[in-house]
């Protein structure tokens, strides 16, 4: 959508999207199947047990993407029904390309693709990347550039999640490697190559006011509640399942209470910042891995505060880096901590972490699955490989965002001019409320001043 | 409740529904009682699998109809409170009503009418075409005729549901026929009547802004991700089930991605409408049937979106045909488009859906459920019927609509007064800021009074 | 959070809370372990379906909580950041706290604490209290106050549970008594110690704007849509679990239906109160006990009404009795009608009620399980019983939070000055406006009105 006169880059997006969903629907009708119909009536019963025991996860999981991270983003005051938006057709485009993806390259048998609720699961969490990628740039770039940026990162993340999962066989419990770390150094990368090395002026939109801090704070906590079961859905059923679960909701439990402490410690007159509260309660989330608990919790919203109040600043000021939400806080350091913890409890406990993943059942494991001592690694082995699967996540998915964003300077992607930015009068038609004064639809105080005006 | 200063429709509304919730209570009292304890301990563990298999399902649906449909509707800004409460008060009232109404009909064996979670939530589905049909007429409509208006339509879809599913055995997954064209025809007609040739002029209060559209696009969102639960709820276990889930899911994500494409497509300036969104996103459910895949969802976004542009123009032109929220473009139009998919659907590949219905374990079918091809019938006999029952549900919700309608006309159920409309004060005591100018915490309208007071 | 220059008090919450944390994690990193994992095969598909058939629950109730009372919570229009994070924050202390001391006191065998999703639920219970009783001092208090009612109150909860459940065997399905009276009268007897005789005025942040009484109905929808998973949660799987899943939605039902007759009759022009709704809605809720339905939920909705109007201003009058969310009206009358009735209808209907907590597998039977008729007890008995853990839940609690409130008034917990209560600003960075002409929080367009006017 361009801020030119010029009508092309306005229709690119249109024309373009309606062309991916023409052919994916093409794709659809000529090639995908459902999972083969249960041929016996006793098999019918488990279809409809495993549906009862995946389904609930897949809602939960539904509605941190679609409402909770939606609304955390509302952050920006004048921004709140682009980011919505954004980030809802984000979802839809990058999971109907990541199926489209998986099923020529992974699933083509006898030239039928077969779609189960578990295949567009794992097509949702290479979505999940491309969301959080989004944070690095957002308010700053054109729906055409996040659509061309998630167009370039689901294949990219599926090649590094099979390099990593299937290939190396690093146990990553929740993405925290696979999905988080990747997607920010993805997301960094792609910010400093496309905004270089202009320092972007602190925009008067972008300061959140008191009610979108708000609706963000309600975003947060819809993420908070639902996040156990995106670490667990995954989990072989039973045990497993059962302590991912708990782990989680403990390490999120600490996050919170460490967030609130360590935020008031940080500023002199003690008062809370909404942005560390928004961030920190969900750090330790990320940094969940095979062995997460409290104190990983705990550690990690410190070092998400921490990563805002020293870290973001240098960043800015070194190497003009701009991380509009801070990405870098909330899904790379916990990550990088938590993959780090990982390595650690595999060297000394490995029972309990090979233990981990084991399908208690035996016959459905899932990808990534290990057989006995990591699938007859030694633990010293295996921690070089987690640490392996860490670095390159790292360097590949920063690389990778580096080209990309050179792409997305392409002049008909239609990069919004500064003073435009952060606003959604550039892609809505709004009704502003009496156009002369400026004053929107948002606030009995525009009254106040009148009245005090008069 | 009335403008008038008489006192009496004042009272109206608590006096008459107190007195049904007393009658109910009364009803329940004497004859219902729950479904028969499970004698036997094998039996208990049954019913306790049959619970959470049905449960988390309801409790989507539940959120779905309170929360997000309630939040879909805030898009007036001036009139929060009042959609949120007339939309909780018409689904209580419809289902205690739908309840009664069922036990007394359906249900009376041995003198006790049996009561379980199936049973609440068929009448809760009868809730939904009376929250549907209120969006032909929010806004400009008391409580007390909406009230009416449930009393009547509640036993009219009963009836309409059992002609057409019971009697013609019409395959209608989703409730594509019996609940989403139902309901709006019947809103329709019921608009038609009640406001008769006098084409209302657009009110200053009816205009969304950009915070009223925002909450709008979050039900929408709500909505959006739960709507598999709706479709699939009723659907049997199994391989039909998780079928019905996953094709809701797909023709949903279509829905999303084809809204943006076109919503952009038909503006010159390439921006989006919320209100297209709030709207086209939701069109893939509605047209969900029995062989609903992404292709209809995204031809269901089209041709809501079309609607908006061309169709709703038309009829406020040529028939003054008053639809507040748009329904005939959301449930009239891709509900006609679904039937008549489904009728192709079962001429083109007859297998699929017949097989669509049936029981795979055989004893507990639903209602509907056909046996062999269609119950013994040819393809083309049943497609036929499906036909008939389309036409069925127009014609006789239109009917049963205009008489609704005009009934409503009744002056006891005061209808607001033009000036009055889309305003929460006329029914909620609201704290002002300075009571003197009427300035509402909420508008900018405050803002405008101020201007004008100037 | 002090209001004086001397930075001690700042420091008090942080350190306090930080060396809480860290002193919960040395406990659970020596102490803890999970539940034994499943040594056999077929113990893990059972552990699997059990989680299955808890979690969704579980989930359910965590959104109740952490968003549903949060946003309830938020009807003070300047003050919702706070009510958010101090909910949030004291739900996950007081939930941290009543599993450390349910470890270190019930279940410290062998030298470990076994940990599970049903160990983290009870704790979770407790923390309702805390979030309870915060509704009668919610304003007018500084975090490290709530901290420390936190910190009395799980405690005493936890004896008064095992009292009343464990020692008395009473019925209490649903926590009528253990958790809403108690809380109440806990909430009460705090309010009245901490702000003693002083009647305290009527503040101008304390009067809700449309728009947050709006956020404040969503948040009561969330809870009313839940609240049957809340009541049913630790029922005994199969009819009793079903049952009161039923007998909830329908007291719910009815409540709603109840609320909107009673709140418009009590006004004179008939108009709703938005208090009214978010309040009497749930009410039905509250007095579930063991024998609940319809009735019942319609009567506790009329006495919550009455209450607000009659009851709550004569307390103010009289006693001075602050009460700021009026919880003695949801929660306190309600619960003392829910426990009224319970014990009737043991006496009159006692199989019916003894039935209602048996295992029918027989062995996993939850804490309060009665065999045969009330474990020995006869009805008579038993409805005795009941009314003493009636009078014990209210007499106790009222004396405890009498002892906490005057323990509250301890200088270092920084009571806020009455000109700074509900608000934002006194806890948050905030960006305000123009900070000289105190304009809100709200919104920048506030700020361009003042600039143009300049």
């Amino acid at each position: 959508m361009a801020t030119t006169p010029s009508t092309s880059p306005r229709r690119l997006l249109p024309l373009s999207l309606g062309l991916f969903q023409a052919a994916l629907l093409l794709f659809f009708i000529l090639f995908v199947t459902y999972d083969e119909p249960s041929a016996q009536a006793e098999d019918a019963s488990s279809v409809a047990n495993h549906l009862y025991s995946i389904f609930p996860f897949f809602q939960d999981i539904q509605v941190m993407l679609v409402v909770g991270l939606g609304l955390l983003l509302t952050f920006l005051p004048r921004y709140g029904l682009s980011v919505l938006t954004h980030n809802f057709l984000l979802l839809n485009f990058s999971m109907q390309w990541a199926l489209l993806l998986q099923g020529l390259l992974h699933r083509f048998h006898h030239g039928q693709v077969h779609l189960g609720l578990h295949s567009i699961l794992t097509a949702e969490f290479a979505a999940v990347t491309v969301l959080i990628s989004t944070g690095a740039i957002l308010g700053r770039t054109s729906p055409c550039q996040l659509l061309a940026m998630a167009t370039c990162e689901v294949p990219i993340y599926l090649t590094s999640e099979w390099a990593i999962v299937t290939h190396l066989r690093v146990l990553d419990v929740g993405g925290t490697i696979t999905i988080h770390v990747f997607s920010c150094y993805f997301g960094l990368g792609v910010s400093k190559a496309l905004f270089r090395a202009a320092q972007q002026p602190v925009h008067p939109k972008q300061t959140p006011t008191p009610r979108s801090d708000l609706m963000s704070l309600v975003g947060m906590l819809i993420l908070w509640v639902f996040w156990p079961s995106f670490v667990a859905v995954l989990c072989q059923p039973g045990d497993a399942q059962h302590r991912a679960i708990l782990n989680t909701l403990l390490a999120m439990s600490a996050s919170a209470v460490t967030t609130v402490v360590a935020s008031s410690l940080m500023e002199r007159d003690g008062k809370l910042s909404p942005g560390h509260l928004q961030n920190g309660s969900l750090a330790g989330g990320v940094a969940i891995g095979a062995v997460a608990d409290m104190a990983l919790g705990s550690l990690s919203a410190m070092i998400c505060l921490l990563g805002f109040r020293f870290l973001t600043p240098f960043l800015v000021r070194k190497l003009s880096l701009q991380d509009q939400c801070g990405i870098h806080n909330l899904h790379g350091l916990p990550g990088i901590l938590g993959a780090a913890a990982s390595a650690v409890a595999i060297l000394v406990v490995p029972d309990v972490t090979a233990g981990y993943h084991l399908s208690p059942i035996g016959g459905n494991a899932t990808e990534g699955v290990v057989m006995g001592q990591f699938g007859g690694r030694g633990a010293g082995w295996q921690a070089l490989c987690q640490a392996m699967g860490l670095v390159l996540a790292v360097g590949g998915s920063l690389l990778a965002g580096l080209l990309t964003g050179a792409a997305l300077r392409v002049p008909c992607l239609a990069l919004p001019p500064q003073r435009l930015c952060f606003d959604d009068s550039l892609y809505f038609k709004v009704q502003e409320g009496p156009e002369s004064t400026g004053m929107g639809g948002t606030s009995e105080e525009g009254a106040l001043a009148m009245k005090e005006q008069v």
